[in-house]
């Protein structure tokens, strides 16, 4: 890099969307089985989802080539972290953060165990912006790396 | 009805779409497990998805009102039969269809076993004509009473 | 065209794809109001819908240019027989067929006028097959010329 | 509350969507007739929309059972605030707010009109983020209650 | 087999859906320059689409798995037939079909082969009874076989 | 204006959708040919997309019309600056911002160019906030005017 400051560069976000099917049930070892059945209603009960998950990242594509992260990069962090511990999988039983963390399989939850898995293994040149979750086609959660 | 023929009427099909969320794994207790895994891969492992199915009855509007059957008598009929039964549930437990007879929770076992819940609840005037069940965007199965 | 049988030609479906936008109410001038409200319940109330029809046609596409029929024909004949009388509208106030005559604007008897206008206009290498009518994305009717 | 200040919490934000039929024409009564034409176009006759509304809340998860909002609680509020005024009606003359006051029935001043509905009626755990509405499946309001 | 003759089966449609990325022009050697911007308009401008492709086939469910065929063998036969001859392709260049024997790359011609390429690879089980493509969200092609 | 200060009016997003087909293919002249192929893969060979691309502008809606920009005036804008370069075009070839210039067309720098022939364009009370350009169902990128 030379002493003359580059020009700025835009800001690019990044999204893939990526899908996966999974049982699960919502349910509170912190909570006896009445008070589960009224905090939870009908999602007490072993169901499932065609989950779909939205992957926003962001930062400045490269000059030579003209693109901010290889597709083929996201599409394999996202099956390692994302469709290999969920895809055909009853989260509750299949993945030890909910089966053996006080962790209900809301999908507040999920996002955010998603959100940790993924920060860890991208490249350097992209940051984490966003994870979109769907449960269904009217049910959304998104988490954006904020606490409070 | 006067001894005068009627003039003949439009045959319409009518077709209401609803969803349902279910847990289930593909599983034939006539096979071996070694067998199962082999034959349904990673479906033989619990897993979920949101269902999709239209339904689709045909037969003539009435000359007066204009309709072929209210949508709150086919929604009421789809809730009965299909949404009571599966959603929210973990099919192969909660299903007795499936449960308790060598029935395996596949598509094509779950969209017959909706033909015949359905067909037995219509409206005199309206005939089922079919049943388009998505377990997945991409996954589709279709029935419209042919056996052969 | 020669003696010789010229060598079957495969059939194509073609669908093309509209929408518009229209307001309209469920009400039977033969029925009284209670009657009305009764059979038609909310929807005796003006409302409106994003209408989405579904236009199929048939035929054997020209050998030379391999096509069946042009996008911009289908697309003007669409435009001219259902989008002029319907986009933007009062189906009841302002399409004479539901003003003068004694039809409800239900989808079914729109359905049954749009294949009317429709069959009309075709060029005369395609046949009309089929029109599907959304009201919503949860109900659907089809009409394929078919009486009895 | 503890003297200890506790762990901070991710911020969720939880997207319910909805859709409501309804009837409107775009007309200010500010304006003359030719005026009203010139500016709104084919919207200054009545028509409609199956109207489709993204209503975002956020906040903190429950630390026991994990979830920021109950779905049926959601589901109520915009039961109450927006499908109980809006679907299967005329809005211009079934709703006080622009039947009764110098409002047309834009999507701009709906969506306004519906973030004060909702925002009277969320449990204290959740505030409003943004309320997108759409009135086709290409065009689109967002607001997010900024002022300028 | 024995001698008694087996209950009748349902007959079962399966459909599974698949997209694929390709550039193309519609351009009929048989005509002159003139007569090609005529007849295809902007089409005849090298363009691409993201084309989606559904194929049907049909059959009986094997009693013991309840299955009619399995979705990797769909998915291998339409990556072999249908995305690895046109995913991220040029039609007119890259498939010898187009390049080198008189077919121009409309819906119509593709169809048709897709269709003659999958019917030989299927399993003796299913048989082939649809494959719509979609060039666009509006404009789609369906054939199943039929001759004139 | 008065010298009373107006009330603050809401600040509303409005997104308009449209979409465009075109060819591509992924390759920067920076770069040999080996290095073309194993940066981009398949995408460098020659094919294409039905582009989707999402326009957001922002501003305070009119007090007396209730809008804050009339359709047919983004419409246009889109269909000048958008459609008419890259609507069935072979995007390096037939955009010289793709072909004199040392840009790749990838969805980064086709974004980034739509941004700024848009930019020139609006009208005087809206600012452009966010563009949003879909390749697939599955990737997206989205600029809003950020450098860094």
């Amino acid at each position: 890099m030379s002493a003359v400051k580059a020009a700025k560069q835009p800001v690019i976000y990044l999204t893939r969307i990526e899908s996966f099917d999974s049982a699960h049930r919502l349910h509170s070892r912190q909570l006896d089985d009445k008070t589960n059945r009224d905090t939870f209603g009908k999602c007490n009960t072993i169901h499932g989802h065609n989950y779909r998950v939205e992957l926003t990242v962001k930062g400045t594509a490269d000059p030579v080539t003209g693109i901010l992260c290889n597709n083929y990069v996201l599409k394999q962090i996202m099956s390692d972290t994302i469709l290999k511990p969920f895809d055909h999988k009853f989260i509750d039983e299949d993945v030890s953060y909910f089966k053996d963390e006080n962790h209900s399989s809301t999908v507040e939850n999920i996002v955010f165990f998603i959100w940790k898995a993924v920060s860890e293994r991208l490249p350097i040149n992209v940051r984490l912006h966003q994870i979109k979750l769907y449960s269904t086609e009217k049910n959304v959660v998104t988490f954006s790396g904020e606490f409070e």
